[in-house]
Formats: structure tokens, C-alpha cells, sequence
């Protein structure tokens, strides 16, 4: 608790190290691009992973675990795939090492050179394909609907944590279909539940949308994209969800017996969200005090605090309250270290984001109250020991659903509407966020666009209407706007 | 469910991977000795995770995750670590792949070669405790109790499926203590979780004990192991808890100041279990019809299937156990495929290893019975409609008893007393199994003992009463029996 933590206004991605890290959240380690992942930074994303890993369960999905290790061959299969992932990866060549002979600790054994080198996962639908194969012959075996946890790594040049890191933790689903609808159907199903996991339980409110061909992933047809707006006026592309057409079951060669016994490629998605969801949370929420946690999230949701100390009366109260909060499911702690002051205290557990926080002085007790504080307004109130768990439980409620029409405005407030370029660039640079526009649909324009400003197109909205426009470049004629925006 | 499953005394290996692929649990990959864990493989395995994970954090771990890869340097730091981990493993030497200049597909970028080669984990120490050097400075950072759920990876030569690959997915817990009293209990404690865990839920009894210096965890000064007998007389080291002493704080340099200002090194334990589990779990309890499983851990614990063909007071009766099993937490599906007969999904359910089936007719329908059978015996009983749930819930019990006690059976037949050469030679070639002999103390004995019969001492037995006697290969005193076996 020594040094305070950057300002945002003062210098808004030291901001964000310094919660990452003063928080204990993630550090840096010894393997460039790598982090670490502290304990409490796990034990958020181990609730996120529980409640994403319950919804893919709910929708028909069942977990399997493919191998680490992809040849380089099957990289090269998918055209475009090869392209978008071949390039910057983590390439196993050999499989021994050896005493040095010269002295100095272990060095490669030459010897043990792979005959073909091993790439580590940077997505896995490659191998998974080519097991598919193995596993599809006929319509009663689709669909296949998997998913796996694991870990990828992509070799980034520039990283930070959480948001891009050469390896990091994510989920990717797989799915097999015998239709083209099916499989589309399945990746907006995907996008869906995304989406409504980053809502309901992050409280952090995204644009459901499509990706433009540009910005796809490497061998999709289409890219089924959920953007958040973060603190800065930056977007953050929370999760995907991918088309990929037959373009995998053609390159691994995976047909199957249709119901009229006719052989048919089989249609494909893959969708994934990843450890960048943890910083998505960071910069939706926090404030210049630490982190702010949705309560759904927060791996402690209610801390109870002696005033000044653990004494036998407080120490009964703060009983009656644990045990009447854990009956309602409430995840609750009790600080009794003796060698921390109060206001200490109070300012660990609003740099953890600890949603609710609990005061128990001898003095309030005597009059039957606690004070109760919220971390998201930084409230104080004084309630009656009777009847308190159930204030709690409400005020979690209402802390969760003030998270989220907070966040909704603050994206209402930075969403802006411009019908020419000047507009854009003026916008782009000095308010940030989303900017509607008018784009002529071209992939040279959206290059110019980003070359001459950075922003890119985050995605065409679902629920985009349609409007005649021009093109805030080009003029060119454009039915609908898309939305742009500087991006993480 | 096309041919039959080799049966166990014709040839037990085969039966076992008939077992694995058959029930669906893994696969070989296309990457040599890495596995693809299937979805109703990684089913158990996730119940088993979860469960694990449930009594690490009831005796106060946390989890945390480090990264996939080990600097190279870093292995050689702990003398013996290196000799045991630094051989087989997978070397990452470059970060880059390009196209081929010539052609065909993509090639390793001799550009982008590493100034220092990253290992892929086949263990997380050294990693972990040069991250512990930033961690823990004083006495009140300690103990440090972490755990993490990973993948590692040593190149084996010679891959079973679960039992031993290249890949495997594990935890391993990493702790940090102010004192060599506390670093050994916690080993001694974990130990005791992973038995009971073998015990309660696996159903599979293990004996605890100490490994012998020569069979110690490289870098370990006492390696704790639980020791489980198979179907086929052979032992599997199914899981070992390691006080490290200060070795890796030494190799790292992680001090701590006591309670008295004072720098000391830091005492260290680590822990691992695997899904290797998944294979004692198979050979604890299969049998020649497929996978037996124990109630706690089968995804599915009751599946229903209507006789022949469901039907309106078929599906309703379903309906009615289905209820009252969930209520009582109890797993249930209702097999109402169509297209396949009864025989035949019973045969099926049977190869999946689920627990308990019920059969639902019309004809004992109406006279208000079902049929149950039970996967472990075989038997069958019709039971009154009322009360079938409660009838169950005890059946899943008994079923869990049962299955241990088998097991603890089976073991008791084959373990061995012997107090000569010949005899244990006779036991180990014929008989396998435990066997429980006199052993001199020294490397050089075990060695030979290894070398002339392929058993190995399993452990000492923490429950060994002392009894004075003479090494069966020397004659030389010894203080207590030692267990030896062949093992996996």
C-alpha cells in the first residue's frame, strides 16, 4: 500500500499496470511476452471460466483436450489459415538436451532434431480437424459440438498484460455441422452467449456485430465479433465467433454419409475468449482507487473490517453476519489482522474491488448498526444489524446492475455519430470511442482510414439499420454505418 | 460396438487400449506420444479435477498459473534437477516460421532463432521459485501455498494413452514455508489428500510411504508416494508429494527475514497428481464388457432406458425418476435413441461404465416395478416405482463400497511376504503383486534387485512396523520391510 496508484487522467496504461500489479492480479516473469497469473488475478478468471464453461454446457457442448503440439504441415493446409498464424509462433525443433561438453550447464543435444518441427498451439483448428476426420463418417455423428481449455501462444512483439501476451489462457470451441445453417446458427449462438456473459456477469456492454472481410479470422467466412468500450475511449474486441464455411474440412479432407447417403463436406465454427476478458473487466469498471469488481465476479464479495480491532462482541456480530451471507451463497471474509489499521484496510480491499465492505465498531453495535460501504460509489451508510444480509444481497444486486447502466452510459456518452471525414478525424483523436460512420465498403478505404487515423472497423452492428449514406472517405455511396474505433 | 474388447487374461495391454478407445476416453494424436482426451475422457477427468481442486482449497491453497515455458538456463540451477528433468524434453530454438523460398508450404525463419532456447515445462520448480524470489521477503509472506492445473510435456520414448505421454495435463503445487517442520508437514499433508482422494473417490486403495533416495523426485530430500496395485499385478505410482528442503530456494536465491531479522532460505514442497489417474482408475475396476466406474466419479451415474422403445407411460415413468434423482444431486440420462435396441444400448452403457441402469417396460410397468442392474455386478432386481429413487441413492453408495472394497481385496491377495531371493523371484514372475521384503538400505541392492526381476521398491510403508531381519539379496540386516513390485 506504499505508493499510490498513476492517475488515470495523469497516464491512463500506467494506470493499468499499476492496478495489474498492485491488485495481484499478474507481473511480468522471466520468459518475455509471458506472464504470470497471480492468485487472485486466477481466482477471478476461474469464475469467469466456471460461469463460461456452465453456459457452453447449457447450450450442448462437452469439453474434450487436443495436443499442444501442431506439426508445421498442418499449418500450411488452410491457405489463408497459414497466412494469419504461421508467422510469429513458438517453433519446437528439438527434443533433447545435453551436458555441456565444454562445462557450462545443458545445452541442445544436436542429435535429437525433430524430423518435422512441432509449432505450439496459436489456435488448435488444425490438429482438431485432423482428428475430426477420424471422427466424422456419417450425419449421425454430427453435430459436433467441443470445446477445450487451454493455453496458446502467439509470439507478440508488443505486450501487456492480459490484453496481449505471448501466451495466454483461453477456451476455443470447435464445432462439425451438416449444414451450412446449422453451423452459421451456431456461431451467432456463440456470439450470443458472449455476449451475454461480458453483460450479465462482467457488466461490461458490448456491440454485437460482424467482422468486415479485413479484419476476419484466417480462413473464416465470417467473423461474429462482441466489442466493449473501455475507459479510455479505446474498444476492446472481447470475444469471436467464426464461420470457417468448409474451408477446414477441405483442407483435412473431413466428409461424411449424408441422410440420403450422399458424402458432403462438413460446415465448421470456432469461437474463443481468452485471459483479455480480465482486462476488459479492469478498464470497464476501475477508478484511481484499484480495481473494481462486478460482484458476480468477485472471488470475495463482502469484507468485514473491525473498528478498531477484533474484540468478542464484534468478533459475535461479524459471526452472525458470515453465517447469515454464506446461507444466500454470499462469498464473505473477515480481516482480523492485528497489525493493520482500519483505514489500511479500507484501502486494500478497494484496491482488490472487494464489492462490499462491512465496518463493525463497538459503538455502532451498541445502537444495533454496522456500517455498510459500496466499493462502486464509495457510499457509506449505517443499517441495523437485523435484517443486514438481506440489505447485502440486494446491494450486491444493485451494485452489479449500477456497473452496468454506468458502463452503458459511458458508452452512450462516447458514441458518436459523424458524416464526414473532418468530423471523424476530429472526434477520432481528441473525444475517442465509438465513432458511427459511412464507409464505402472497401478494403482500401478501410486501410486509408486506419493508416490516416488508427481507427479501425470494429464491426458492422447486428442490429445496424439500414440508411443511405456516403462514405466519410470516398463519398462512394453506403448503406448502413459501421463502427469505428481506436483499438486495444 | 461393432467387435469385442480383448479380455484381460488374454492380453491386458490390449485390453486396456481397447478399454480407452473403445469407451471413448482418448486417442493417439497425429503428434507422436501426445493424446487427445476425448469428451467423455475429459468428463471424469473433470470431475476428478474438480474434486481435487475442491481439497486443495480446503486445506488453504490458492491457484495460480506460470508460464509454459523455462528458460534453459534456468534448469541447470538445482544440480540433481537437472540430471532428472533436462533430458527428454521439447526445445523451443526459434519464434518464427516464413515461407518457403522454394515452394512448398512454410519453413523455420533462421532469423528468428532465440538467444536463449525456452523448454517447454516438464515441471514448473524452477520457474516458479525464480518468480518466488520477487515474492517473498519476509517471514508474513510465507507460507506461500499455490497450486496450479497445467499441461506438461517430457519426451517420453515409449507412450501408453493417460499412463504415460509426451503431453499430459496435471497440478502441481509449489509451496513456500519459513520452516522445515512446516515444508514437511505440508508434504505429509498432501499426501494424505491425494490418498484420500484415491480412496473416496477413485475407490482405489494406495499405500503411503517414502520413496527410496534412488527413486526420489530429482531435487527432492524426501519424496512421499501413494502406490496403487492394477488389475495385472502391477503397481502405479499414482501420485507424490516432495519436501524439497532449501535446495531450490538455494538454486534461486529466495531468502526470507524471520521473526527475528534474521535471512534464511526458504523450505519448499511440490505435489503432482496426472491424468495418469485416468488410467489407475481403469485398471483399478474395468472389467472385460468395458470401463467400471465409480458412482462419485462417472459423468452419467444412472442412465434409463425404455424396453423396448419409449412410450407414453414409458416416458412418463422417466420423467417421474428423473426428477427425483436430480433432486437428490444423482446424474440421470433417458436413452431414447430410436434406432438402437435395448441389448444393444445396455452392452453400451455397459462400456461406458455407467454405474447404475434401469430398465423401464410396460409389463412391469404395470405391475409398478423397474428393473435395476448394477455395473460392478452384474446384478439385477426389480424394484417397487415408490421409493426408487432413495433405493438408488443408497445402490450408488453401496456400488462406491463396493468397488472399494473389491479393490482393497484384490490388493490383500496380492501382497506378498517373502524372506528369501527365490521366493520373491518366484512371486514377481508369477504371482506380481506387492511384495513386502527386507532390503539392506543401499542403492546398489535395489539396483540389482531391479536389474534381475524388473521390480522396484514402490516405497517404504509410512505404516512399516519396525522388524529386525536380512535383505533377500545380501542377507544383510535390515530394520523393516520395504514394498516391492513391478510397476507402470
Amino acid at each position: 500500500m506504499a505508493k499510490a496508484i498513476t492517475s488515470r487522467s495523469e497516464d491512463y496504461s500506467q494506470w493499468y499496470i499499476d492496478i495489474v500489479k498492485r491488485a495481484g492480479l499478474a507481473d511480468n516473469s522471466a520468459v518475455r511476452g509471458c506472464m504470470v497469473i497471480k492468485p487472485y488475478g486466477f481466482a477471478i478468471w476461474e469464475k469467469m471460466r466456471d460461469q463460461i464453461d456452465l453456459m457452453f454446457k447449457e447450450t450442448g457442448h462437452v469439453n474434450a483436450y487436443f495436443p499442444l503440439f501442431i506439426p508445421k504441415s498442418f499449418l500450411s493446409r488452410e491457405a489463408e489459415h497459414v497466412e494469419g498464424f504461421a508467422k510469429e509462433c513458438a517453433v519446437v525443433t528439438h527434443h533433447r538436451l545435453m551436458n555441456d561438453p565444454n562445462g557450462g550447464g545443458v545445452v541442445v543435444d544436436p542429435s535429437a532434431k525433430l524430423e518435422e518441427e512441432l509449432i505450439v498451439r496459436p489456435t488448435s483448428e488444425t490438429i482438431i480437424w485432423h482428428t475430426y476426420k477420424d471422427w466424422i463418417n456419417s450425419y449421425r455423428d454430427l453435430p459436433l459440438l467441443i470445446n477445450q481449455w487451454a493455453n496458446v501462444v502467439r509470439w507478440e512483439m508488443r505486450t501487456r498484460l492480459f490484453l496481449r501476451t505471448a501466451e495466454f489462457l483461453w477456451q476455443e470451441g470447435h464445432t462439425a455441422h451438416a449444414t451450412r445453417e446449422e453451423a452459421v446458427a451456431e456461431a451467432e449462438l456463440m456470439q450470443k452467449v458472449y455476449a451475454d456473459f461480458a453483460e450479465q456477469y462482467m457488466a461490461m456492454p458490448v456491440v454485437k456485430g460482424t467482422k468486415t472481410p479485413n479484419e476476419r479470422f484466417a480462413g473464416a467466412e465470417e467473423t461474429y465479433t462482441i466489442e466493449a468500450l473501455m475507459g479510455d475511449g479505446k474498444a476492446l474486441q472481447a470475444g469471436t465467433s467464426h464461420f470457417l464455411g468448409q474451408n477446414f474440412a477441405k483442407a483435412f479432407d473431413v466428409k461424411f454419409l449424408n441422410e440420403n447417403n450422399v458424402e458432403e463436406y462438413v460446415w465448421a465454427t470456432s469461437w474463443g475468449v481468452s485471459t483479455r476478458l480480465l482486462g476488459g473487466l479492469i478498464m470497464t469498471h476501475s477508478d484511481d482507487d484499484g480495481l473494481v469488481l462486478p460482484p458476480k465476479l468477485a472471488p470475495t464479495q463482502v469484507m468485514i473490517v473491525p473498528i478498531p480491532k477484533p474484540a468478542v462482541e464484534i468478533d459475535e456480530a461479524a459471526g452472525i453476519i458470515m453465517k447469515a451471507l454464506k446461507a444466500k451463497g454470499i462469498s464473505v471474509d473477515y480481516d482480523t489482522d492485528p497489525k493493520k489499521r482500519p483505514g489500511f484496510k479500507f484501502a486494500e480491499h478497494e484496491l482488490k474491488g472487494i464489492p462490499v465492505r462491512i465496518g463493525i465498531g463497538k459503538r455502532d453495535l451498541a445502537k444495533g448498526t454496522v456500517e455498510i460501504a459500496r466499493r462502486d460509489t464509495k457510499e457509506k451508510t449505517f443499517q441495523p444489524m437485523e435484517g443486514v444480509a438481506e440489505y447485502i444481497e440486494q446491494l450486491l444486486e444493485d451494485i452489479q446492475n449500477n456497473l452496468f447502466d454506468r458502463a452503458v452510459q459511458y458508452r452512450a456518452d462516447h458514441t458518436t455519430s459523424v458524416d464526414n471525414f473532418d468530423d471523424f478525424k476530429e472526434v477520432i483523436e481528441s473525444k475517442g470511442g465509438f465513432v458511427s460512420a459511412h464507409w464505402d465498403g472497401t478494403d482500401e478505404t478501410e486501410k486509408k482510414i486506419k493508416e490516416l487515423t488508427k481507427a479501425t472497423i470494429r464491426c458492422i452492428p447486428l442490429n445496424a439499420e439500414e440508411e443511405e449514406g456516403a462514405c466519410i472517405l470516398t463519398g462512394k455511396p453506403s448503406k448502413r454505418r459501421v463502427l469505428f474505433a481506436k483499438a486495444y
